[in-house]
């Protein structure tokens, strides 16, 4: 285990001027809260000093301008869900945490443009409740992660969801953001009240708001996100490979779908693995209990759940003709090599209550799964697919951060940080080609193997040219030797990745220190422009790698204290 | 007319260096070539003190070093078509310009993954003589402006083409960059020789692209941008609107057409007048020639040349089942509110023979005139609108800068700047309702007639919630009385503008000094980023209002030395 460091502690003067600006109730400085906000699912230390929870942008730019006075780091998160790439956690002990759940007002939904405005502490549930029970016929997109997630924070860190509209910044339009001075600038905009500000991506000038994703040069308080009007009909499908030689066949025509515009949506390719983790934990399976499943163990998983090597999710949308047309064409592309399941609206009622009925009894489970060719866990996920695609959020996958927890999961709301899941996310993006994908899972495949793990891999179509290579190492954070031999295998995937000249779409932050180290000019640009926005590095130093505090100190916190 | 005023002259010494990098023959300094460059189609003057010419990034990044050594500003621009906006101006006499034609190469092709690499100086036509003639399943997207305008060049300045892949800056995708202080940066890449420089847009870290757009931190060398690949099926439409009552109709069908996925090109909507400038010019016709058409004239003219009030042009891509499908779609949509005509490939060639056998008497003419309900001009057009939609450029359209010049068109090529023609582009825009556009268009028109210009609107379709509302003065230089008038419209329609709270997509010279009057601590960003990579504010000072020069020189030659 770590040595935990006792953190810097929070002067009082500047508790009290914290105080005065979001309340006495919104200041956490107990070791309790602080462990609390302290833990994270990856291998990684810091220990913060205080939590702060503002209540509007005025009061997170009178909170900057504290830290900027007594230059003490300041690490705003939305709403701290950012599971698996580091949580709420800064890069060092000492800092200031910032969480801006407070700020959850849904400020404007213009349903005739297709738009919300939106403060960072909206969380999918509750925007996706928001329209619903407004009858807004606008849909949000979501992830599979947590629907308690920030829309915002997720969008920052430049997420991807499942729908038309799963490229989370690309439908961000017009952000206000305070700046590490405390002043407030609206992008994009060159007019007060500009009527374009969430309609027109670009503005005028330089497009700067992707300077404020993946980055610590100000602190977004509000956003403009675009939505997607209610089609009038909608499916999901899910496609089946049980023939494993099919996938560069797959692989190809799923390039070409996307490139023709067919496929639309943030596809996902999941392996066998990844349905296992949200079937069922390793405690609960006769398989051995302290390495990863061998072939015959992995065999009888999948025969036993009825679950193929690979399965993918989609949706299509559009008038109820094009939607004919669209399953028409992705049956012609798609069925030599596998299964392909259409769930309409329609069906939808009809698969759950099949499910219920099933659930009485061993024999009617049994029909069901003999009809469905699959396992009733699996045909039970199948709503939650469905209802994803359409931006209701669930819990549902989220299970799979528990699956070497060494108790079973939790009833109620799922949290891997708060239980001390063992959970890193490693998000490679690649040019979507069966020359790229393979070789390169090969080689990471057979690191997740020499260090203990199962091969967890979820691709998701970034775009129709790039994919996201999405692997897990889900490990034991109660076990000294997994928990060693993840940060290994996560380095060692590091390394194959440079190795091969690609690069993460998303980075966790054991990965910040080196991120640019082969992109000296990048990092010097990147570096010079933070001097000029935030000169005392007060926000979020070293976040992406920028302005990474060095191990000298200069009167601030700053210097590294993982200690191993 | 406009007192000219002398250059300042270009330091020996400095001649010297530039030459040594470019070769003498890529540097002008002659009287005569920089009045060339010193040509714009809008009413302002600025003389440049040398052109230089480099042949690579390198030699780009040696040009930067030299400026920067001398405290000379640089200008650079692509090929130098951005007519209408400033042309290769500077903001102020004494000036470098640059430009990168002789950075033509197309350096990779990449069929599977749809995009090519290129430098500033490819054209249009260029581009896609190269794809074509080279047999890649690929099209380019072109604008309707000149087919010698540059390709990134147009995307720099987030210009707008026509087809899915319509928003310029939205398809480029990995840049190298030379900075103000002569380094090189690849975006987006934390890694040299990355795999997915061009295929995914966003990079790791904050994404910086968009801060080289519009702007002056840094000049473009290299660029990927995405392409269409060819599809199985296409056509494209033409909807003309007779009655002008069915115009909030075709809006809110447009919108919703386009939110939905059905219309995903740059929806082109024009008045009548647009229709007028590229089919004839004044002098041709039994019109006033010293004011706008009156309201008989205006409706002689739509009579003689079959012209409807409104048109619209657009196209449809997939397979042959799914242009089917949005064929009738479309119909079901519009054709209650006017004519919509399908052009496709097969159709093409017969239109195309039906028109040359049209022009042979005027008894076919007029068979043809009849069966058509237009007249044989408008006919003529719709191949070239077919051709653009597949991005085919032509000089066809750029016809309209010599609507009101004095002499008939030249025949051989077409170039407003160098003709001194008079044209000035205004280009808000607007959220796509009814009740933003009308009002807005109605207050405009009614200051074109005041200052005696017809009035010119081309709506594009920027994305399915926002609207280019594109609006020419086109005046006669030679004219000063007319030229005065041009400014001072101007004037005036940025003023109604800024009240109405809309701002341009993309801003013309003489917008520049006041574009972010009205936003203060957006400028203070952009200037601190300025002055953080560029402290000698050297590389195109006041571009896009970024360190703007002021009117006290401190050495350099930085004075605004307009004069009326």
């Amino acid at each position: 285990m770590e040595t935990r460091f006792a953190p810097s502690e929070l002067a009082a003067q500047v508790a009290d001027e914290l105080r005065a600006v979001v309340g006495k109730d919104h200041l956490c400085t107990n070791a309790d809260d602080l462990d609390r906000y302290s833990r994270c699912t990856i291998p990684w230390q810091s220990l913060c000093s205080a939590v702060v929870f503002p209540a509007s942008s005025e009061e997170v730019a009178a909170v900057v301008r504290i830290a900027a006075r007594h230059r003490l780091p300041l690490w705003p998160s939305s709403t701290g869900r950012n599971w698996g790439y580091g949580t709420t956690l800064a890069v060092n002990d000492g800092a200031i945490v910032m969480i801006l759940t407070r700020m959850n007002r849904i400020i404007e939904v213009n349903e005739e443009l297709a738009y919300a405005v939106i403060e960072p502490g909206v969380t999918y549930e509750q925007f996706n409740h928001h329209l619903r029970s407004n009858g807004y016929k606008l849909w949000i997109d979501c992830t599979d992660g947590s629907g308690q997630g920030s829309v915002i924070g997720n969008a920052l860190e430049r997420g991807v969801g499942e729908t038309p509209y799963g490229d989370h910044f690309g439908c961000l339009c017009g952000l206000e953001v305070v700046l590490p001075d405390g002043r407030m600038v609206h992008t994009g905009g060159a007019v007060r009240g500009l009527k374009t500000w969430h309609t027109h991506k670009w503005g005028v000038g330089p497009y700067l708001e992707g300077m404020f994703t993946q980055s610590n040069y100000g602190i977004v308080t509000r956003a403009g996100v675009w939505l997607m009007p209610t089609p009038e009909s909608y499916n999901s499908y899910v496609f089946e490979i049980r023939d494993q030689r099919h996938l560069p066949a797959v692989v190809d025509a799923f390039r070409r779908l996307a490139l023709s515009g067919i496929v639309n949506t943030k596809l996902h390719m999941i392996n066998d693995f990844v349905s296992m983790t949200i079937l069922t934990q390793r405690i609960s399976e006769q398989v051995s209990q302290d390495g990863p499943l061998n072939d015959a163990e992995l065999a009888a998983l999948r025969k036993k759940y009825g679950i193929s090597p690979w399965n993918c999710a989609g949706g299509i949308y559009g008038t109820r003709s094009q939607v004919r047309l669209q399953r028409s064409l992705l049956r012609e592309a798609l069925s030599s090599y596998g299964r392909l399941i259409f769930v309409s609206d329609r069906l939808l009622p009809l698969l759950e209550g099949v499910i219920r009925w099933s659930w009485k009894k061993p024999f009617f489970r049994r029909l069901t799964e003999l009809a469905a060719r699959t396992s009733l866990p699996v045909l039970e996920s199948a709503p939650y697919v469905h209802k994803i695609l359409q931006g209701i959020p669930t819990e549902f996958f989220v299970k799979h951060a528990y699956y070497r927890y060494r108790r079973p999961r939790p009833p109620g709301e799922v949290h891997p940080a708060r239980d001390r899941c063992g959970l890193i996310w490693f998000a490679p993006i690649l040019p979507f080609t069966n020359a790229h994908i393979w070789p390169f899972l090969d080689a990471c495949k057979a690191r997740f193997a020499a260090h203990g793990f199962d091969f967890y891999v979820a691709m998701l179509l970034m775009n129709p040219r790039s994919v996201i290579c999405l692997m897990a190492v889900i490990y034991d954070q109660e076990d000294a030797d997994e928990t060693r031999h993840s940060r290994e295998l996560y380095e060692e995937l590091l390394a194959i990745m440079h190795r091969s000249h690609y690069q993460q779409y998303r980075a966790g932050l054991q990965s910040w220190r080196e991120l640019f180290a082969n992109a000296p000019e990048l990092q010097r640009l990147h570096d010079s422009i933070k001097a000029a926005i935030d000169p005392a590095n007060i926000l979020s130093p070293g976040h992406y790698g920028i302005a990474y505090p060095r191990p000298a100190g200069d009167g601030v916190v700053l210097s590294p204290t993982v200690k191993e």
